[in-house]
């Protein structure tokens, strides 16, 4: 494939070669409609500029961008502390922008920090995603990208991950080990990787104790809460509800217990619950909830090293930024029926 | 007093209106060094932008700051909520800074922010902050700034509150009514106006009911949960341990949690807990947490709705964009020792 350089560029669009490099720094120097001009021709022909060299030329913002679906949810408000803890050291502020789940929203945000307000971004794909256009040609205007927890599967983009396969497998044959036959697996997106693996997960388990796969117990639900109190109270309600929920994100855990007290049914007597969850309150609530934890604040603290390694490097070599960290189930009385028994064992 | 105009500070600056000006608007035309003597010169003189006609000729970025000790708290992401409800209504964006309760980082953020990055600023004030030059400093470059909940006294900004004297007062009576004689209160900081209006209310309740007031009873927390862990054990362990605590922020209230699982004290039988919170949670711990519940979602969106208001006019009347909405107090388990009795009034 022909190289494409800020010469090709500028021969292609008539212009000078000081005029495309300006351009793609975003110089007030050039007008808007030359800007638009010199960013789409790059995008089309995937042009990748020497990162290096345009760092150094390029005035450095010292800030990065941090994209996430929300931070009620106590994973992404951990995984920050963590991303802060990295900025921190290595000279840099933080901004937090949030999505809530809706993918032009994301969109919308990207496109903003492209203007140069920032020298780098990491983001948590919201539940709405299915493409990632959007963030790759942010790399083509040389702002490193790293991805953490909700990432692309087949993104070449440094990726920050937990198992998420082994930690849906562990946590459906964990229900299974408390006698649940009939295992309801709660999600929030039908495309995201975390969704589909841990969902994965849950069929592999069911299948190795010859459970059958039913369709219908696995719930997906959104960024409405109502909705999602719903859709839990439909599924709770029917005659042959289920004995057990992976809830694989907090929120339709908690939702699940309010569910469960409205319609009096007994947590983990009747219906046994486990959810991907970093809660501080899990082991104070009624019954004490049984989680996956992640390792939220490491995951944070390891995307802000992989954008701090591509921000100094010439290139970036994404299969050296991925990294896999593991998770740990935490049995707690929701699943066990004991409120004491509190050991932990990693999803290995 | 004589009024302050662009032409004065002109003649006392020996340069030109349009440097003078431009300087004020950080133009690039303008060096750094002239900026700097221009903006001294502004604050020492308390120079004051037309607003109207200098937001008509600055570029609009179309984003507002929120600058907040932390996310973990649910007061916080829901505050953040409301303030992003009416920032999509006037097509602005969102950035989220955080604090860590620091007057360091918080000083460092809004220096940051005055490079003309955001429009305007909503703050909620660190738990070290003591004075507000680094806020009022924001005013003199014409760019807008609320404060909501942890507020300044006597700061001419507008101030989005709840009555925290009312609810310190209805909280800590509510205790009393429970049979508590020894109440104890956690704080996060001496000078904040919601830890002193909060504590201010304590002891007019206590006084009422000739309940002498000890100040070793008020404990103090920060930013570290390992010391507030060791704060709050140090309390409960002591001799003559209180019977019953007002928390006035969230953390408090789950770090007692926390320390009467560990040295297995009883909530509510010898220790009554209620605490200032928002936490989706509370109905769900064991015991349910008796809240002082505040419109985090309202607090937001009105502070929001005040920023936009200085954006628009020309000036603004803090005493105008002054408000304070209620709190209600939600009693449960925690201090009525009742599982069912979830009634809710307001803190008159």
């Amino acid at each position: 494939m022909e190289t494409i350089n800020l010469k090709k560029l500028a021969q292609t669009l008539s212009l000078s070669v000081s005029t495309v490099s300006k351009a793609l720094q975003d110089s007030y120097e050039i007008s808007p409609e030359t800007k638009k001009r010199v960013w789409e021709l790059a995008r089309q022909l995937d042009y990748v500029p020497n990162s290096h060299a345009s760092s150094l030329r390029r005035k450095r913002s010292k800030i990065i961008a941090v994209v996430i679906p929300e931070v009620a949810d106590s994973f992404f408000s951990l995984a920050i502390k963590g991303i802060e803890a990295m900025a921190q050291v290595q000279g840099y502020h933080t901004l937090i922008y949030l999505t809530y789940e809706s993918v032009a929203k994301e969109q919308t945000i990207l496109h903003d920090v492209q203007s140069g307000r920032v020298d780098g971004v990491i983001i948590s794909l919201s539940g709405e995603t299915t493409g990632i256009e959007h963030i790759t040609s942010l790399q083509a205007k040389g702002i490193p990208v790293v991805l953490f927890d909700r990432v692309f599967d087949g993104a070449s983009l440094p990726q920050i991950t937990t198992n998420d396969f082994d930690s849906g497998y562990e946590a459906t044959r964990h229900l299974i080990e408390q006698q649940c036959r009939q295992i309801s697996f709660l999600s929030v997106s039908n495309s995201l990787s975390i969704s589909t693996q841990r969902l994965k997960g849950y069929q592999k388990a069911l299948a190795e104790s010859a459970i059958p796969f039913y369709p219908d117990l696995i719930v997906t639900g959104g960024n409405d809460p109502v909705s999602n109190q719903a859709l839990v109270t439909a599924l709770l309600q029917r005659p042959d509800r289920p004995d057990g929920v992976v809830a694989s994100v907090e929120k339709m855990a908690i939702i699940t217990y309010q569910v469960c007290e409205a319609l009096s049914i007994d947590i983990p007597q009747q219906l046994k619950v486990i959810s991907f969850s970093n809660l501080e309150t899990a082991p104070l609530l009624n019954p004490p909830l049984s989680t996956i934890t992640q390792p939220a604040f490491e995951m944070g603290y390891a995307a802000a090293n992989a954008l701090f390694k591509a921000l100094e490097k010439a290139t970036v070599n994404p299969a050296e930024s991925n990294i896999m960290l593991p998770s740990v189930l935490v049995p707690r009385a929701s699943t066990t029926g004991s409120d004491r028994g509190r050991k932990s064992y990693s999803c290995a």
